[in-house]
């Protein structure tokens, strides 16, 4: 039988022993001052590689802004799957592409995301309801995390729309999410600067339920608060994404060694959480 | 100043004198016989350019479904920014993404669709707030259709979640879109397979806001109930998408012709409208 995507996750952890997710998100006109001069795609080429090889040995995961790429047109998608490829196996490796579309589409995304560029995981928007999910849910160990609550200060505007049984949109996700998750096959996106959502979303969805948090460093959230809060049972069921802290750690000539060095900050950082 | 994107959409309706637009959602295993032996890219290169040929006197505007080419791998986003050209000026050319991501990606997001691929119109999900739409609208006609009411079936999962203050979801993102209409560069997308909101969105948007209605055909929708309730001032600011009833009007040898008739009968069934 496949692993489940928890299972793998939770494989992955033990082996790397660290929640660090590094987002690899570039942005066009955002290279490094030394990979500025050169053809676009080839200094994109190139920062993605001394990313990639400089965080490799601190982080377990990968997550790709799928909008970073779609901004560098279509060879910037022809990078992104390249880039997926050069990373591995060692690493699990996620698209970021929030994908919400009515079921026969999204059996599209799944072949798009997973069959044809061969990422392990991919975030969605449950904006079209449960059946565009269950439509993703196969016994191959490929993994989707369902959009919680944003990390975004407008996040607020439809997620805590407040119902009429008490709670909030976002709260009223977490029963049908669960039961979703059985699968193993499903974790669920909640932002760092929305502390007391991770503490409930832990307690709602139980400790095995793959959580990914983003929005630790430049978006202001705590690392502690989402070691604290956030993680579960076994290795933690735990990912924390990283992105503009690392990629932007310097953009002078040291720009591979100071992503490199931010890495393994956040690294030594989480690893107390490991004993 | 430039046009808005509501003013040229009135244009386009005015030239065309039809709704209709052409959803050129192609997937894998699902070309016409005569093109299924080819290879895989050159087959769909083959497919789109025979659907457009067929369709261009009928339509004023083509849809993309961006999982559609997706499912085709790098490739097939290649295909997609070429398609895109090969339609040209004469008719409005929208990506379906359902984009929806924190304000810095969104701003990833309107560069690649509209500088790199140069599409005059795309889809957003606004599950992550309104912050996010506003980030996209700039003064340059390029348009923003936002999901208020998909057209599956699991739309009301989260779409029809019962709010504290009486109305459902959707119902209370009509006066926040209102005001974001303002700029003309914002419209909403309704399923055709839920009547009942198609005329309440145009009642509370008012006459001039565009929609993009798809679920006519294979999903169910209804032509006349579409026209009927939601057809706005002006030429209508409506666009009525229709995918699987043309691209699969036939998959044997007459593909093309079938295709062609497909959209010639729905822009007669339309053209009254227009009277």
């Amino acid at each position: 039988m496949t692993e489940s995507f928890s299972r793998g996750l939770d494989r992955h952890l033990g082996d790397h022993r660290t929640f660090l997710t590094v987002g690899l998100d570039p942005r066009p006109g955002g290279l490094p001052a030394p990979l500025a001069d050169l053809p676009e795609t080839e200094g994109l080429r190139s920062f993605l590689r001394g990313i990639v090889e400089a965080t490799r040995e601190h982080c377990v995961a990968y997550k790709l802004q799928f909008a970073s790429y779609l901004a560098f047109g279509v060879e910037g998608i022809r990078i992104l799957s390249e880039v997926r490829k050069e990373i591995g196996k060692d690493h699990l490796v996620m698209l970021d592409l929030k994908a919400a579309d009515i079921p026969s589409t999204m059996e599209l995304y799944r072949t798009g995301v997973m069959d044809r560029l061969g990422f392990d995981a991919m975030t969605v928007n449950p904006f079209l309801g449960w059946e565009t999910i269950e439509t993703l849910l196969k016994e191959d160990g490929k993994g989707f995390f369902i959009l919680l609550h944003t990390s975004n200060a407008g996040a607020k505007d439809l997620q805590e729309a407040q119902l009429e049984k008490g709670e909030v949109l976002w709260q009223s996700l977490i029963p049908p999410l669960r039961a979703l998750a059985r699968t193993g096959n499903v974790g669920a996106v909640v932002g760092a600067t929305y502390p007391a959502a991770l503490t409930e979303v832990r307690a709602g969805l139980g400790g095995t339920v793959p959580l990914l948090v983003p929005g630790i460093g430049k978006q202001g959230g705590s690392l502690e608060e989402v070691l604290t809060r956030a993680k579960g049972e076994g290795h933690g069921a735990l990912l924390i994404n990283a992105s503009r802290s690392i990629l932007e750690a310097s953009r002078g000539p040291d720009w591979k060694e100071a992503a490199g060095a931010e890495a393994a900050r956040l690294t030594r950082a989480m690893q107390g959480a490991f004993r």
